[in-house]
């Protein structure tokens, strides 16, 4: 059963998703990738957007390491990894947002994120040529986002005393997506103790009664909840920490986390799919008020591809039928949703019924990242646990 | 004919629109205004959000000066004015974004909106009250914004090498805006320079090919075209420019300038409606590119109540029966879709079907403004024009 699965998202992932972004998002003038690609992969921006450049540098070198050793994988890295780190960071160290076709800085975001695809990418990029300097950068900028996500005023977000100390588990995530990566790599204990306090921080986020992670949470006793910030539900994101925990624990074993982790998965899951229309929401306000966001409703292509890799996972490492029950019905409404089977790889945005609500394959948040991580993952799942399997 | 809209406009101002934010919306305890408020009224977000403190104050203060001296008109417009006064600029005299329900700041945006709409409360406060203090500080703000619009590096804004110089339409909208407001009360011929220079500025951005204003255009000779930025068109902010225009005509007539605001009204109705399912699209790519913004195709109600006016003004100022047609189709499809007959006021956001995509009837952008503004600018036209009429 499973193993279709595996086939299946072999096939998808060799043959529809790589082909599309090796043929239209490379600039070979200028280096570095275009990300703005609609239906049939012609450019609609001509900006590169720095949180995708990391991330393909990242996805690329990552296939070429575990995945299949091609040389047009490596080229590709190659590519957009020396664009990257010729234009990529600001005189203070700092990476910029979006970038001109040609280089040029064109807007900085005051947050740590296009800081931490830079990073991924060019140490998964230092395993795959062993570069000593770019591993050596790769360190410097975790870092140096430890201090940016602990002092935000670095990154000109200076405090203001409206806004009380706040817990946000997207950074609790992309520390602790770093430091597995370098854990991997690494004998360095630090990175294990940021993983450890990556996953108390986890806790911090936990909604017992909902079984969800809630997005923000006070680090003083303030209580949220009179804001939407506070009660803010993200399905996909809960998700997504769920099966990073799992992989957490691979350094540091914890039953309780352990239990944790399915406990969000399967909250997440039921709290966050819609009953009507089917597929996971966007945002959710956990008190059923109305969001800030107007895309709340929206169904996006990348919940749909965490659920799928955070189920696989569930699914090999528990053998529990609730699991598969879920995959089955999440990857049901993912490829009817969001895969294009004309001109390969998937649309990213549908409103709530399904529908599309952008042509575009890509975007300045879209690239080649959730959809080929998630196929290489359950691939690489599926296979390994079915390898185990037939061990004698 | 006309004579009806008038009534029923009138009606709804007096009997929907202002009872729900007299009711709901004014902090009695901490002053100022909340703005995020649900279907009934209960408030979903303590936070008060600066844009819409300087919109209100400017609206109960408009609607004591010019529809009705009803003391507690002058009495909301207090409260929020004194609460903004007294938390809303930073040391430096900018404008926050957001502050907490007590006044503690919470969020600067480094964009001059926040400021324009304070300036205009201020001015029409002071209009109201004869308080001398704060038309000096609405005339301070007024040229303080001016000189961030041409350095936006004063707002920590730092110019990026990569980002050309770019006219945006919301910046001469915004100038335009508070010059007519000065002019209409001081006879200092610079604000009259800055209305001649706006009118210029709109001018830049015009499409003759699809007559409509587009929302960014370069100042240097670079092709934006390549960017999603220079295609973009927001049919309700183009319709909003051609009134605006309109009346800049009674502070400097010209007839060039007469005829493009009802060829961008045109335009930008043919534009930007939905053909399939009705109503103002929020965004669009004039090539027909996805756009970056994900809630392009929803329908908002501001769009509709922008046309809802600009077309009144436009039918009272000609009595040609294309802008009659225009004005039943736009006020059948916002009447239908956004007004809620059980609770009063409008709903904010739909999809694109005209469903409703959040039950907030107020939020951080939704306030005490665009409704009644249309809904009072109207009845204003309609009923000068019906006594002009009338005139022996």
């Amino acid at each position: 059963m499973l193993a279709s699965y595996a086939a299946r998202y072999r096939a998808h992932l060799e043959e529809s998703v790589i082909p599309f972004w090796l043929q239209h998002s490379l600039d070979h003038e200028y280096g570095g990738q275009f990300t703005c690609l609609d239906r049939d992969g012609s450019i609609y921006d001509t900006k590169k957007y720095m949180w995708l450049q990391g991330r393909a540098v990242w996805m690329f070198s990552r296939l070429y390491n575990e995945f299949d050793h091609r040389q047009e994988f490596l080229d590709a890295a190659t590519l957009i990894c020396r664009f990257m780190r010729r234009y990529g960071r600001d005189p203070q160290g700092r990476v910029y947002f979006s970038l001109t076709r040609e280089g040029e800085p064109y807007f900085y975001q005051r947050k740590p994120y296009a800081a931490v695809f830079y990073m991924l990418g060019l140490l998964e990029y230092a395993r795959a040529t062993g570069d000593q300097e770019c591993l050596n950068e790769a360190i410097e900028v975790f870092w140096q986002i430890d201090r940016w996500i602990r002092n935000p005023a670095l990154l000109d977000r200076p405090a203001l005393t409206g806004n009380p100390p706040v817990s946000s588990l997207a950074n609790v995530m992309v520390l602790a997506s770093m430091a597995i990566e370098l854990a991997r790599v690494s004998d360095d204990l630090r990175y294990v103790q940021v993983i450890r306090d990556a996953m108390d921080g986890v806790v911090r986020h936990y909604d017992p009664q909902r079984r969800i992670l809630i997005e923000h949470v006070a680090l003083d006793r303030r209580d949220l909840r009179a804001w939407p910030e506070g009660r803010l539900f993200s399905p996909g994101h809960s998700i997504e920490v769920a099966w990073f925990l799992l992989h957490m624990l691979e350094f540091v074993p914890s039953e309780d986390h352990r239990r944790l982790a399915f406990d969000v998965l399967e909250g997440s899951l039921e709290y966050g799919w819609d009953r009507e229309y089917g597929g996971l929401y966007y945002f959710m306000d956990i008190e059923g008020k109305p969001t800030l966001q107007l895309e709340s409703t929206m169904k996006l292509w990348w919940p749909h591809t965490e659920a799928i890799y955070a189920l696989t996972l569930a699914y090999t490492l528990t053998g529990e039928e609730r699991w598969m029950r879920w995959l089955e019905r999440v990857d049901n409404y993912a490829f009817r949703t969001f895969v294009d089977p004309v001109e390969g790889e998937w649309f990213g945005y549908c409103d709530r019924r399904g529908d599309l609500a952008l042509t575009s394959k890509g975007g300045n948040y879209k690239g080649f990242f959730h959809v080929p991580r998630a196929l290489l993952f359950s691939v690489q799942r599926i296979e390994g646990a079915s390898f185990a399997q037939h061990r004698p």
